[in-house]
Order: C-alpha cells, then sequence, then structure tokens
C-alpha cells in the first residue's frame, strides 16, 4: 500500500465511529461528508496555519499543531456567537514529515472535543512548510443572530474578554480556549444590546482597526485599563503581539464583569466615536494610532 | 495599508455582491460567513492544489490555477449527486507571489459559475510551494439520497463518464468540466438503481479499488471496451494517468448511452463481482491487478 492509501484507510476507519453521531450521516473517505441539517442559519469559516509562522515545528508536539489548527477556525465560530457543528481539514505535508497519523488523530481529537467532528479531509505532500487549513461550520442557537463585525454605534463601550498580550512568548497561542461559551452566553444576555463581535487574531489594534473600519466608527481604547497577561508589561505589547484569541466585542448598557459558567474575565477597554480608526489615549492624554499595531498573520 | 490588509478589503469589496443572493447572508470579510439553510442534508469535502504537483507554475495562467482548485472540490459534490452551494478557499501563497488578488478574483468568478459563491477565504504567505485548499459545500436535491463508494453490489455494471487518459499530458486536468449535471440526472433516471459512485482523480485502477473496497466487493474491468482519449493511446494510459474526473458508478438495469442535457457520452466498463480489488481482463483474457496503477496525489 502507498502512503496515501494508509492515510486514507485511516481517515475511514475514524469515520465509523462518527457515522449517525450527532447528526453527521456520513464522515471522512467518501468523496464528500454528509451531515443532517435541520435548517436555519449555518456559518462557515476557513484558517491556516503555517510551519514556522504560525509555529516552531523543532519545539512544537503535533498534538499542540493539531489543536491550533482546529482552535483557530473554532475561535471565529465562537467570535459570531455560534456552535461548532463540524470540521474539515487539509493538510500538505513537509517531506519527511512522518507523524502524518499522529496529527489527523489529534485534529480528530480536538475536533471532537470542541464538538464539531472532523467529517473530512485531504492529504498531500509539499516540497516546503506544511499548511493545515481547517474549516469549521457551525450554527447559531435557537432565537440567536449571528454577531457580525459591522454593528457597533457611536456611544457604544468596548469590552473584552480575558488578557492580551504575550501568547507567542508564553506558548499560550498554542494553548488557549476559544471563547465557545462566552460568546454564547454574551448572545443570550445581551440579546440586542451585543452589536459587534470578534476575535482577536492580530492584535488589537489590528483587528480593532478593522471592526472599526466594518462598523463605519471609531475605536477609542484606554491604554491605562488594558487588561494585560503578567508577561505583557505595556500596552504595548497587549495591542501588538496578537494571537490572544480573545473576544472583543462593543455593546450598549451594562455588561457582566465576569461569564459566570467559565469564570472569565471581561473588561472595558474603551469606547465607540465617531470617526474611523482604532486609537489608543495614553494614561498622560497622548492619542495613538493603534491601526498598525498587530501581527500581519500574511507576512 | 499593508499587503494583508488590501488583499482582506478586495474581499470585503467582493463580498458586497454576494449579501442576500442565493441563500448567503453573510459573504467573505467576517468572521465566518453565514448561510441560510433550509434543512435536509449538507454535503462538505475539501481538496487541496499544490503548486509544482497539481499545476506547473511556469505554464498555467492563474485562472487555470483558480479554475482547477475549485473544479476539484465542485466534482466531489458532483459524485454524490449533489449541487454546490457555496465554497470557501485559504491560501498560502509563495513568498514573491504577486497575482493574488488575480487568483482570488478567479477562484470566486469560478466558484460562482458552479454556484458555489465564495463566501470565506484565508491568505497566508508561505516560504515553498503555494497551497490552495478549497472547502465547496452542497446540498442534495428534494427527495434525493447522497450516492456513496460503498453501494456497489455484486452484478451491477460499472460506468464511466466521458473518455479516461491523458489528462495531464493535454492540459485537460485544468479545463474539465465537473460532471454536476451527470451526476443530478444520474440520480435522478436511475433512482435506487444508482448504487455507488466517485468521481475519478487518481485513475480508474487507484480509484476503482476504492470503490470496491467501501462496497465489499471486486471490480472487473473489460480493458478492451475502455472509453479512451485519442491521447491517451493504451489502457494503461486510461487506467493509470488520473486527473479525468469523470464519473465512475455501479448500477443495475439498464443505463441510457448519453446523459441527455450534456451529450456526455457512458460507457460501461466492466462489472461488479464478489470478492476484492479492482482488475482488468485484457483482450487475450489475460488478468491484471490495476488497485496500484494510478496518480498518488499525496505522493
Amino acid at each position: 500500500m502507498t502512503r496515501e492509501s494508509e492515510l486514507l484507510r485511516h481517515i475511514y476507519e475514524r469515520s465509523r465511529a462518527l457515522r449517525g453521531a450527532g447528526g453527521v450521516e456520513v464522515g471522512p473517505g467518501d468523496d464528500a461528508a454528509v451531515l443532517e441539517w435541520s435548517g436555519g442559519r449555518l456559518l462557515a469559516t476557513v484558517d491556516q496555519l503555517v510551519e514556522g509562522r504560525h509555529y516552531d515545528p523543532r519545539s512544537t508536539p503535533v498534538d499542540l499543531i493539531a489543536r491550533k489548527a482546529v482552535a483557530r477556525s473554532v475561535s471565529d465560530i465562537a467570535a459570531m456567537g455560534g456552535e461548532p457543528v463540524a470540521a474539515l481539514a487539509a493538510g500538505a505535508l513537509r517531506e519527511g514529515f512522518a507523524q502524518e497519523n499522529e496529527l489527523f488523530d489529534a485534529m480528530a481529537r480536538w475536533a471532537g472535543h470542541w464538538r464539531c467532528p472532523l467529517v473530512g479531509g485531504d492529504i498531500a505532500r509539499v516540497a516546503g512548510p506544511s499548511v493545515l487549513s481547517v474549516t469549521v461550520l457551525g450554527r447559531m442557537g435557537a432565537g440567536r443572530r449571528p454577531v457580525l463585525r459591522s454593528g457597533a454605534r457611536d456611544g457604544d463601550t468596548v469590552y473584552v474578554t480575558g488578557a492580551l498580550g504575550g501568547s507567542l512568548r508564553s506558548g499560550r497561542h498554542l494553548t488557549f480556549e476559544p471563547r465557545l461559551q462566552e460568546g454564547a452566553w454574551l448572545c443570550e444576555t445581551l440579546g440586542d444590546r451585543l452589536h459587534a463581535m470578534m476575535d482577536l487574531s492580530d492584535g488589537l489594534g489590528r483587528d480593532g482597526a478593522r471592526l472599526a473600519e466594518a462598523s463605519g466608527v471609531g475605536l477609542e481604547v484606554s491604554l491605562g485599563s488594558l487588561a494585560l497577561h503578567s508577561d505583557a508589561p505595556t500596552w504595548r505589547e497587549g495591542v501588538g503581539d496578537g494571537e490572544d484569541y480573545e473576544l472583543l466585542f462593543a455593546a450598549s448598557g451594562p455588561v457582566p464583569g465576569r461569564c459566570p459558567t467559565t469564570g472569565t474575565p471581561i473588561s472595558s477597554i474603551g469606547k465607540v466615536v465617531e470617526g474611523s480608526g482604532c486609537f489608543g489615549v495614553t494614561e498622560r492624554g497622548e492619542r495613538v494610532d493603534l491601526g498598525e499595531m498587530g501581527w500581519d498573520h500574511a507576512g
């Protein structure tokens, strides 16, 4: 048997456990997966993980590579306020990389952990860095609408879950927990007062500017009140390090200081204003353009 | 603005045209796409295109790279008998590749051509060959069930659409038409007599063995009666060249010799037998194992 045949066989075998479970009628191994879908809104997102860019192949266990590949896309579903349903993974693996079974098993395990079973996949070899791309499908809970980036309004308060900065340095970029419960809880609790939401992958500066642009408003961040990780000593790290995978959202009215189901803190970090861009205000009152402070994933 | 910001802006702009069209509530540019889904079965597949392996970057126009990337996944939906609904594309692009806008525009155009608008994407840079991965979502028409690889039965006749062989040599691997109409028509016309179906990407030998294995049967191909392209002079090319993207199917009872809506010929090429594997019988009556004749995409 060739290598590909063995890999496909491995995927087929794993798929047997999925059949009939959780709406999965046909898992990996056929031309396409088949899911039962009860109707309503379907969410779909794709994200990539590139060896040497999003993880260091010399120091990162295969399990954590797989985890991050899946978690990045799951985080996008969380940022809509949705629930993951199914995942598909494509791997273009560096020639000589011999842990493909372990990698796909781990992606299947993490996908299952976040309740989006791995229902499809593709494997190829590449004469260069490995690239993993993971698509996650999701749905909105009954009666909920997806929370877009485009709904922030002048006068809203701006919040983040958790703390920012130092993710790459500390290794948190490999072990972060996508804010699924927090996203769904915010939808439920704030309802129509939750105006806009996104997850922070490229840093508050760059991503905040995206939310501002999508909404046609400006964001003004109080740099002295940013919730920072202890290994991110200044607001510059909090704004620019990237890979936080926390939720950034804009809402009106009162917002609890903590998600009750997970204990994740929620901090007010600024406000939505007329205008455009994402600006910070230092404790001395200086105004700083944060829009170009962040991590350019695409390079 | 950085390069990534420009690309994302470009994707946002394209997404405006999609909003509200064909069930697409939110297109690219937010954390996830949002589709209205009326219920029933959802199909999902992912496939990859690797520079230097699936296309020659020196001689292949960007439009045809994009076309093939999308068409490969659309072909998987065709092989289930389904209709494409939406696509997501991730590109890890070789450093220095400067036609990213053209490439993503062309993927969006081809996705639209096959009625699965590009609703999401991701772009990264890679210090190696470009990798494109395309996820296509599809649905089954009313009252139809998806046609799996696993339903072939002893006594069925085995068919292919179109002709086989010479795809890479001739350039057909870049311009093939996914057999959407043929797949849907076969479902409609044959109903429960259509037992198993798949698309031929790795060659009749290798893919036939997969269908046989999934169904727990053997395939016996009459090598003298294979429908071959004129640039594939012998059955060895027809069986082993790969990249045909024709439909291979097993059915009982009469099957028309041509799809009436497209004119695509349908040829009987053999039969399903007890046992296992995909074997050929030459005009001299010699028996040949075809299972390892084919193109290993994964390398």
